[in-house]
């Protein structure tokens, strides 16, 4: 079954989608759909020892990752894993607190820099690897398996901040700069992210994600050079490995530069934060794949209110080429029937 | 003077800016210009009680409003008060906690609406109005006097959730549910905000400004009906009891949603967050003046970085109507020196 989907990927509704318009019914997943609003996945969360535990463990790891499939007929699984762990694998120092959530200890110059080492990223997160592979042999034929990786200017944020909150101030600051120490950084990041993403797909991964989920803190040109250009980077040197890999980019809170994104990047679905009105949305179609966007409140509130408003989304924008998501990830207080439901609506849509 | 100024307010730069394409040199202010980063601001909040006391007491917040303008050539001053000001003004019970910021008793349906009172706003703010009055009568005749409140939605988003963070979840989840006790309550904002600048246009505010901060968090139709709508409506009845009110709206992360705002809402001037791209801006300026939009870390750095990106939104927007001001408020690490080179900056501007 491995061999066969790796030969024809295009049978799996959610990689069709990603090149061809209309797939009916459009595939589904959502942004943390493994996660605490799963009583399964809360036990097994007290199982393991801590969060690094649960995400460096692969029994642990592909258990979390499979867990939303057994519930819904998802279109595809997502590797359970965390934004900052690509930063523990440059041998960053990595905590999880509990109610506070990552804590690294800050890079905040060139000097630090030093500190980071590209040539450990692959041993390092080899259990990673692991638990790709994991869930791949244990996959439905029609599910897709989705590897995923922060993308450079959000992986910075946390590396140079140290933590999240405060805006991110002193990895803005340090990007506005000027100083090349910055710019070390992200290039350090594009190469990381590759090595990383490509670690992900040998092992198994039929498309991958970049998460840029503070994309959102930047200026139109600090956007262009943090955001826009170390994609368009991964992306080549992806391609290059991996001629025929979907990549999909998430860039939160893009606003009006979603459009250049889409463009200069060269990914071929650019997901979409619950912000994007449909009509830039269906207008983005030209362009790339989309991927989005319902407000995950309306996921929480289900009932009539969030069927209108996914129905809203289906109708702009399914005839083109889309998969189905939230506009943010899945919140801890969802509650599972709605989830259920909403994944019904989508698999019932035709138009 | 105070007369003269009312029946001639065009000889103001900023009052100017507002109808009149590139006034030269473009006039500045900067939110929260009087805050946290000068000396003589903390050492008046250490003076008041609580921070309740420090808005609440004419001759505090009056000094709080003056201080930035006895030490900078700003073109406004800009009344020293809060957002949350109003819910108290409309008997929401409001507490201010260290480290925390406001905390209302929640509203969270349509009978808790009973708490609130249109006609006590006047009498509960009436300390407001005398600051207004207090600032007019030791204004530079060069300089405006802007009034503020928070729009509908913002102040909806506080007064539902009761405290900053969480992303308002609850708020937003009234919102989205289609319950009327949701409308009653914008309309009932809608009301009090067109009474509560109107106290402060009649106790001397010369142009008023309502800040959104929370607009960013509404999905595109959710935007229209909360953000737009009740800004347009606040407009409209301000309007008809002072007709040549200049009215700025600051509806941050507005995303595409922007445009549709500057053309519906019908205010003379839209406040532009930091990741707004000047090309948008500038496109902008056909319809409403613009006002914004540096990143407030580069008021942090200072030096040629922040000289570079002040310039940059210089030469894209000062021949058109405009205001320099920063993309958000100014924050606490901000050195005083910085801020004095900016103005030195922009009032030495000439093209």
């Amino acid at each position: 079954m491995t061999a066969t989907t790796s030969i024809r990927p295009s049978t799996k509704p959610l990689l069709r989608a990603l090149r061809s318009p209309g797939v009916m019914p459009p595939p589904i997943w959502l942004m943390r759909q493994a996660g605490r609003y799963l009583p399964e996945y809360r036990a097994l969360r007290d199982k393991a020892a801590d969060f690094l535990d649960l995400c460096y463990r692969p029994d642990y790891a592909a258990e979390a990752t499979l867990q939303p499939l057994r519930r819904f007929p998802l279109d595809a699984a997502i590797l359970f894993a965390d934004l900052p762990l690509l930063a523990d694998g440059l041998g960053q120092k990595l905590d999880y607190r509990e109610g506070e959530g990552p804590v690294l200890e800050p890079i905040r110059n060139g000097a630090d820099l030093k500190r980071l080492r590209l040539e450990n990223v692959h041993r390092r997160l080899a259990p990673v690897y692991e638990t790709v592979a994991r869930v791949k042999a244990a996959l439905p034929a029609e599910v897709a398996l989705i590897g995923f990786s922060g993308a450079p200017w959000t992986l910075a944020a946390y590396m140079v901040q140290g933590r999240s909150g405060a805006e991110f101030a002193a990895a803005k600051r340090w990007a506005f700069s000027g100083d090349p120490g910055f710019d070390a950084l992200i290039a350090l990041l594009v190469e990381a992210t590759v090595e990383y993403l490509d670690g992900q797909v040998k092992a198994g991964a039929e498309a991958v994600q970049l998460f840029d989920s503070w994309a959102g803190l930047l200026p139109a040109p600090a956007f262009a050079r943090w955001c826009v250009r170390p994609v368009a980077e991964i992306v080549t040197k992806l391609r290059a490995r991996h001629p025929d890999l979907p990549i999909i980019a998430f860039p939160r809170n893009a606003g009006f530069m979603i459009e250049t994104y889409a463009e200069q990047t060269g990914v071929d679905c650019v997901g979409l934060d619950y912000t994007v009105p449909l009509v830039q949305a269906a207008a983005l179609q030209a362009k790339s794949a989309v991927q989005g966007n319902l407000d995950p409140q309306y996921l929480v509130l289900g009932g009539a209110a969030m069927e209108c408003a996914a129905v809203d989304i289906l109708e702009r924008l399914a005839k083109g080429r889309f998969i189905f998501n939230l506009g943010h990830g899945v919140v801890p207080e969802t509650p599972v029937e709605n989830v259920a439901r909403l994944v019904e609506i989508v698999r019932g849509w035709r138009r």
